[in-house]
């Protein structure tokens, strides 16, 4: 196996994890099997479509490959049929989830530095590349963004993103080093799960 | 009147339709003149927008022909000012609408197939097209998209686009087959009203 | 001060000032820091990244110019920290955003025409550029958008743009006359403000 099938399996595991996690909030939602489909392909390509759009790569990945659109359907579909079962596999999918942050903020980082995108820019882009279909998913459902109420997620992104960025500054952009960009998001992630690490709330009016 | 004159007409059609749904559900939610306006005209040209931004045709058709905006415009405060009247014509507008919903999808898989999108990509930015305008509507309104809840609509637009898709491939996207297409959807869709039919919900978990 | 640096600062005030009427916003909803920030964000560039997509310029100002994204980060960090204190210069902040929304418009307007958009086209851009930010932060915070409900807000960005676009029709979008064009649109909504004009609402269904 090259690097680039190992890329790619890695990349439609990213989607796979996150279309579950979309088709989940919509199974709960009550929508319908065209929904959650729908719900689980913005969650897993959402992040990446808006990514190209800034850094207009036309059209988006997810419209020109269909391994990644299918990838979303199907796993939403299959999490449709599943879903009493699927609940009960919330830790391994919190785990798959931080591993699809990990690798959507490695993959959008780089790309934005490739389109010659600057530094801070490349990191914004790569941090919203991993939250923004998880932003999708909450607009659709009609919930404030998790990500902006709780818990130490999209910050574990921004992180990893500045590593990368500080990585391509030093030319030190090779599989290695980016794996472990990408591991060091999934452990932070983790960590903070583990110990309810979460971001500061102003403190209530009196 | 020439083909492209037919095709002007039928899509301006399209987008007054769905600017009069997008300008009812504002009425309902007590939106001031503007916002029924807004919303008329991100329900008519939100689809194509979002389009034409994937497909990266700059910029975007409703930006770069006046009569879009206008007919959108026009359209909705017209509503704004008959509401109750327009109230009572719910089944002409049901009837418009799916002719509006053929349409888009027609029109939206072609461009994407034009500007070199694959045929799997393409059907989803056609279907995008066609219910991109009612999310929309529904984000502004702060519903969850009714798309994603009942009935059978995208779903009746992708199967259109796959359609498109297929005559496109057996090279057969002349204007007969193509008014077939969109006939295949309106009629797809008011059948499915007609018969209540709609795409199952997961069960409530016990 | 030449009149580059002039248009910098002007545009990174008003670049301040709707991050801080986001921050505001997401703290009220009991945000977390990073969901201040990225409310904060979002209110501040959103406006100016849809506009950057549809005139096909990429990446957009917000990702290309660091100093855009660490204003509004910087902005909404200091709301966060001092909340209760910026609750009382709500006058203050009323009328700084009137001055973006002038800003905004005006040069959110001239991109639009300098892109080749036609007149119409351009109008409907520059209000959005103005409008976007606050949609993008009442979509976040669930709310349905305020633009949409109550004031001559969006009202005002719209008529300062075809304003602009009159000026750049007799070729005088000097730097005179542009100041007065957004200097027209701050008023408007002062004065609005003011005297609580409003937009009508459609009357109640008996």
């Amino acid at each position: 196996m090259n690097i680039s099938t190992a890329l790619l399996l890695a990349d439609l595991t990213g989607v796979a994890v996150f279309a579950a996690s979309g088709a989940s909030a919509a199974v709960a939602k009550r929508l319908d099997l065209f929904g959650v489909v729908f719900v689980g392909f913005v969650a897993a390509l959402g992040g990446g479509i808006f990514r190209d759009l800034v850094i207009d790569e036309a059209p988006p990945l997810a419209f020109a490959d269909w391994r990644y659109a299918a990838t979303a359907a199907v796993t939403a579909a299959v999490v449709f049929r599943l879903h009493p079962q699927f609940a009960r596999l919330r830790t391994t999918v919190l785990v798959l989830d931080a591993a699809g942050l990990g690798l959507f903020t490695v993959t959008g980082t780089l790309k934005a530095l490739d389109a010659q995108v600057p530094a801070v820019g490349a990191c914004v882009i790569g941090m919203l590349t991993a939250i923004g279909g998880g932003l999708g998913r909450d607009l659709l459902t009609a919930e404030i963004p998790v990500v902006l109420r709780r818990e130490i997620y999209a910050v574990a992104a921004l992180a990893g993103a500045v590593l990368v960025a500080v990585l391509d500054a030093l030319g030190r952009t090779n599989a290695g080093w980016l794996t472990a960009a990408a591991a060091f998001v999934f452990l932070l992630r983790l960590v903070s799960l583990r110990r309810r690490w979460s971001a500061p709330v102003a403190p209530a009016r009196p």
